[in-house]
């Protein structure tokens, strides 16, 4: 094994470590921590598990300290830059420092504004620093952190379980389930690792879901709950109200009495400004939910709200679950699609997609991960 | 690694010496063989290479010959169990029973009524005989060929290139192309290896496909090409025309002269009763088609053809090729999906698949393989 596969490898280990924690550790990154000795022996690891926790590296760090061993001349492995800045917790890089490692491996740089230069800090300090190694392993593992980071707003994953002809209800609307219980499983983990869960008022009123955390065992907080509705007009008796502090995003041109009758039973209006079709804009909800400290959001529908998040270039990632049916029928005859709004007719204008994941079998349906290509 | 492990990996390898062979073996099954040594080390490799051509058993036999190697005391793998009768080469039960070998190990018995046996004029010659190790690849590999030793008719392979979210053209009826290159090119070996294309006229009138093989360098026959078309109303100047030969599948009642016209250029009109709805009965396809020898039917659409074949529970297998890329639309003003017909609006009658192979990424493509829940 080569000194850059060794690396690899012990790199890889911190984004399983930084992957395994469980839960919603927003707005914190996933960071995983591996100490080696000077021929590549595993000595200590550790992950960050959220906010006004230790950071990964001094989670390792300490794990070493109780094994009674020392961080002299060792290696320490980490896939986000050690912070230099003072934050809930002290700053990481001078920490590091003081440990004694001679070299830092350090996989991707921090791109929040005003919290690098750990890597600086560390080299200065005489530590052997290596930044760069699996970086994109690194970035995949964080996109929402790095969406947040960079652009200010919360990072949104668009959401649908279609069938293999891509819808997500009969003709009747009839939508309980299309996918399977592990697939089912999987979107309630999703809440729980997302800040925020948006659906439209169509999706409450066909459904009326909870659209709580439903996981056995799990100690996660619910998502924010985000209700996409322009005019206010859903039922203040839908299921999404039964716990207060549902976001109801509106126009500010809604009916005040409407308002009032949302504010009774807890739900908290967002009042936003109108796009050029008189319809919610997004951008001006992206920016509202950003000065909320909302970092990312799993936008579950339905086809209007899809289709309006992707018009709005407001679509960070997909994650469709493909079950294992068909619905057929022809067009004005059938159920809709996850994808609805105006549709595209000339197919070099279709939005396009990469792969952010091979695509994954869960139980019976397969998952497909992707981002726009804009 | 034991007996048994090592019986897998060597019935492992006459599977893919099986599906190296390129192109179409009809009615013959994909078969490899390996012949090894007491100890287990290959000595020799046969595959089938289609009607008229050694059987794999004898291939390897011959292979083992040319080295000046006796089978005596060998292990002989063959994924398909020996040949007990004459067809167009001798039988090769018989051929292994007298090259000497110990010990031969089956896949699958052979599934056609009068060709089986061998196995039993195996033992009876003092070969010891195993049966059944690795039955499900074996079956997996050759599922057109059961299907159509068991039932009589040809296997039907549904195939469709959808967007993810399911359409197979844009609502201007733009379909050209959906899938991307290596897909396309995966299209034309199916087209090699499948006996028969079916198509609907909807598909003739909107993309005038030839029907034809298009691979660099491949020296393959090109498929038998059914047109599904009731009232034999396809115009007999469409690109499918342009070689003689195509089957027009088409009802008893279809106009004579239309019929006349379709044979001026070639065309061989096959005259079918109606179903219940006044359409060609695919049922009395399924028969028209096996009695003159067609063993699998790859069809390609459209949507409505994909429904009837489905409706009819003549659908043995999809492939959906899943292209990165959405169209979008409501119900009624976007283009169609792949599966059309009258449509399910009861979730729990929806027809239901499960996977014949993991999903497979083609170049930017994700293909499903799949066989219908009856």
């Amino acid at each position: 094994m080569t000194q850059a596969e060794r690396d690899a490898a012990h790199l890889a280990r911190c984004l399983e470590l930084a992957a395994q924690v469980p839960g919603r550790i927003s707005p914190n990154p996933r960071v995983g921590c591996v100490i080696t000795d000077r021929r590549g022996r595993v000595l200590a690891e550790g992950a960050h598990r959220g906010p006004g926790t230790a950071h990964a590296e001094v989670a390792a760090l300490e794990a070493l300290r109780q094994k009674g061993r020392s961080a002299r001349g060792a290696t320490l492995y980490v896939n986000l830059e050690p912070c230099a800045h003072h934050g809930r917790t002290p700053p990481c890089a001078p920490a590091v420092a003081a440990s004694g490692v001679a070299r830092v491996v350090i996989g991707a740089l921090d791109p929040v504004a005003g919290h690098g230069g750990g890597a600086r800090q560390l080299r200065r300090a005489g530590v052997r620093v290596d930044v760069g190694v699996a970086a994109d392993a690194c970035r995949l593992l964080n996109r929402a952190f790095y969406g947040w980071a960079e652009r200010g707003r919360p990072y949104f994953v668009l959401k649908a379980a279609m069938t293999l002809d891509g819808k997500i209800a009969t003709a009747t609307g009839q939508s309980r389930w299309i996918s399977g219980a592990p697939a089912r499983e999987l979107g309630h983990r999703w809440r729980g690792e997302l800040d925020a869960i948006a659906v439209g008022r169509g999706t409450v009123e066909a459904d009326d879901p909870q659209l709580t955390l439903r996981l056995p065992g799990a100690r996660i907080a619910d998502p924010v709950r985000i209700l996409l509705d322009s005019h206010a007009a859903v039922s203040p008796r839908a299921r999404v109200f039964a716990t207060p502090g549902a976001l109801v995003a509106c126009l500010r041109s809604a009916a005040p009495r409407r308002l009032a009758a949302l504010r009774a039973v807890g739900a908290v209006p967002l009042l936003l400004p109108a796009d050029r079709r008189g319809r919610i804009s997004l951008p001006a909800l992206a920016r509202a939910l950003g000065a909320r400290g909302v970092t990312s959001v799993l936008v579950e529908g339905g086809a209007e709200v899809h289709a309006s998040f992707l018009a709005a270039r407001l679509a960070d990632e997909l994650r469709l679950v493909v079950a294992p049916l068909a619905l057929g029928g022809q067009p004005g005859r059938s159920g809709p699609s996850w994808l609805g709004g105006r549709g595209v007719t000339q197919l070099a204008r279709a939005p396009r997609f990469a792969p952010l994941a091979p695509p994954a079998v869960v139980g019976d349906d397969v998952l497909l991960t992707l981002r726009p290509l804009w």
